[in-house]
């Protein structure tokens, strides 16, 4: 065969894990497509092809193989693990492709790296566009939700592919160009940063009502079950419900009593919470929800402080409606501090890096396919349709009345948990953070005061323009600075 | 004159902004020392001359002057803004030396960077320290803390020049060697991720007490003057009382009511947090005080959100006396748990990179000179003599019994702050860590099972090897899973 008649496939697929297999038998069952397929080991492209026959693949054991078989402009999609491996995958189809052809990331690179390779490939012709995928297995399989970046060169001939495997939501799919080079592995980062938070928010809810009601996990799926019916709708508290309702067929106990409970990790809470610090953002609840992680898979350090005091009282919960019912706003008021909290890195993100990123269509984009799917985006899309220079999440009065409501149960939630001895720090700091927020005045003014007297860091007045310092170790009268001081 | 003839210092220092020029005076003013200095632009090199005729310092206007005017092996201390200005240094100072001299970065650097210049200065045959100093510009005048990395080597003739000019507590000088190539300069971070924590703690003390029973800063300096008699005795207590008390000659105000409340910051808070997420070490209430200086600092944000509303009701301090004895043990606690994080991180980075640290040692030098020194110090000391294996500061003895004292206080503080609308980030997230550590069972294993439901993450059972994974979407049995699902 000819070159030319070899080029059957509009799509390629490099890398088949479960992700890219899934993300490939996706683009194989949309109208249109046709799908070339790559993995380093040929096995794995053998097992694809024998196990999804409907699927039509066209399969490729070298990449001028698969660099043959796709129609021009080509486009393939990397689904590789992050790190050392995209690179190598990079480079040998920077190689076998020509300027035009677009070459995807749909890895979890972190956005730096994916700024470094889109600059580097560029210079080649080639496109390469670094697209977050969010929605797990099932998500890459069925529709996930899909955050490129990337030219906008590229988008024109990517976005109709990924528009048809994307989820949809009310209509829409759930995919959008995010902004150039790294944006979209950026806010899918965020993304993964929220999920943290929101899984943290729903673990401490789970903890508070069985140590504080002694509600049982079937119980407690029947409560969860009972609030993904409101406000509080999305898919992690439909899981959540599920989790807690599977009994271990080995012991007949509550899987959720069986699992080992040390939650791991893969990075991009982590970095999150490193960026939002480079930054200057406050994301308290996503670095508490990693932090909370970080304790629990501490086995050695726990047992050493297994003998440390609890209360000397613990508090009972007279009416456990009302107790869960508490804990349920005080769910609903984190979750609006965390995403306010995301969305300000998204904000100050985009600042820092030139991107043009549109909060409404992130939130848009987020309300099918992916981990953190929520009936409360509509509510964020809204929010910045309304202002789109909106300064805090929180400061939009869907929000502000929402997160009024809810205050008084929140801040007995976490009076109780202290008095009771149940760790609820994402939302212990949620709550500090608004309130924090709000006040008139905080006792920054006093941190200033300090640095100024061992530091000599200067301060400004609320009266006037102008840096001032303090003569401490002097006669203690007020100096102007200057900036060089 | 012959070089020989001019090599008159046993020490120089480079950079003559105020931190070094305090330091070149230090050392001038210890029996045995005479000091070279040299500055990019003579002119404050002038000025020092001029204003410290005293002090007997070697001029030089070049690198090759000040390298002739030093005996060998010549020991230089740099005191230049750490950055891009300290490989400048380094590079001039590398040339004009020979090998078996001695380069001392005394800045702020980062270590990584620390360790990447002691790596390249090595190979030239010279020696390179990087070393943490702390005590502002009094502490590099009268005796700082001084926590040097480096080689051994450089240490036996570096130690006692450094012995010379560091604080003495209790008869011994606050300096020792710390580690090699970046040691110095990761203990020095994690010392100012502590003092974050630290000031943050007081500034939340204040705070409460001020909004809880009204009084006034000068009163409130009492109670802190008071409060360094006992436990919390330490310089951040002392000088905050000083600042407290000072009336603000332009409005005959109290000066901390005329200060801006927006934090800054100089990175090393920054660092300590991201640092430590990079080793797995939770250390929330370094990051709490991180954020809580970001948010003070987002005057827009806080002006948006000033509408947000607060408790429909702000409980009243019943016994003013008993709330102050509350907060008190709140701080105590607090800080014992931010300094168990802080040592945590240090345990961390020293297997990370291979540095033989004394955790007690690192407390000792910790108690004179620098910004955190405290009476509380030896206790920490004593608890790493008794148990050197022990696996958190928290679980030694003496501090479980400390923090068992106060933790009914701490847990009200906790509460009351909650209901009253007072922020207090560092106060509740040191709480919570506190129980999550203490806890028997943790929601994480929900986590774990959340993970695994979307995204296939597998979780380990409490009663077998193996990790395991439960088929969601199959017929939901559990599968023993292998490693690279």
């Amino acid at each position: 065969m000819t070159a030319a008649e070899q080029a059957t496939a509009n799509i390629g697929v490099v890398g088949l894990a479960v992700m890219g297999s899934n993300l490939a038998r996706n683009l194989a069952s949309r109208e249109g497509n046709t799908v070339a397929i790559y993995n380093r080991s040929y096995s794995k492209t053998e097992t694809l092809l024998t196990e999804h026959p409907e699927a039509g693949f066209v399969p490729a054991s070298t990449y001028e193989e698969f660099a043959a078989s796709l129609s021009t402009p080509r486009t393939a999609i990397i689904m590789v693990q992050a790190g050392k491996g995209t690179d190598a995958v990079i480079d040998a189809l920077t190689e076998a492709f020509e300027p035009g052809d677009i070459i995807v990331d749909g890895g979890n690179a972190l956005f730096t790296d994916t700024i470094r390779r889109e600059k580097a490939v560029r210079e080649t012709g080639i496109n390469f566009v670094g697209a977050g995928i969010s929605g797990g297995e099932e998500g890459a399989l069925l529709g996930p939700s899909i955050m490129p970046g990337g030219s906008a060169e590229a988008w024109q001939t990517l976005g109709p592919i990924l528009k048809s495997i994307a989820a949809i939501a009310e209509g829409e799919p759930c995919v959008t160009h995010v902004g150039t080079d790294g944006a979209g592995h950026f806010v899918k980062m965020i993304h993964n940063g929220i999920e943290y938070a929101d899984m943290q928010l729903i673990a401490e809810a789970y903890d508070l009502i069985r140590q504080g009601t002694g509600a049982t996990p079937a119980e407690i799926a029947d409560i969860f079950a009972e609030w993904n019916k409101g406000e509080l709708e999305s898919y992690l508290i439909e899981i959540t419900a599920e989790v807690l309702r599977q009994v271990d067929a080995k012991t007949d106990k509550p899987l959720v009593d069986v699992i080992l409970d040390q939650a791991g990790s893969k990075g991009t809470g982590v970095w999150t919470v490193q960026t939002a610090l480079d930054l200057g953002v406050p994301v308290s609840g996503i670095a508490e929800a990693v932090f909370a992680r970080a304790v629990s898979s501490k086995p050695a350090q726990r047992a050493a402080s297994s003998a440390l005091p609890g209360p000397s009282e613990i508090p009972v919960v007279a009416d456990k409606a009302a107790f869960i019912e508490d804990v349920r706003q005080a769910v609903y008021a984190s979750k609006i501090i965390a995403y306010s909290q995301g969305f300000d890195a998204i904000v100050a993100g985009a600042e820092e890096y030139n991107w043009d990123i549109k909060k409404g269509e992130i939130a848009k984009i987020w309300r099918g396919g992916c981990i953190i799917r929520a009936r409360f985006l509509n509510r964020i899309t809204e929010a910045y349709a309304e202002n789109p220079g909106l300064v805090a999440l929180v400061a939009a009065p869907y929000f502000t009345e929402a997160i009024g409501g809810t205050q008084d149960s929140w801040r007995r939630v976490v009076g109780d948990a202290a008095a009771a001895g149940i760790p609820t720090p994402a939302f212990s700091s949620s709550l500090a953070y608004y309130d924090s927020l709000r006040a008139p005045r905080l006792p920054a003014a006093l941190v200033q005061g300090q640095r100024d007297f061992f530091g000599a860091h200067t301060y400004k007045r609320v009266d006037m323009d102008g840096t001032f310092h303090t003569l401490w170790s002097g006669d203690r009268t007020e100096i102007e600075a200057t900036d060089s001081h």
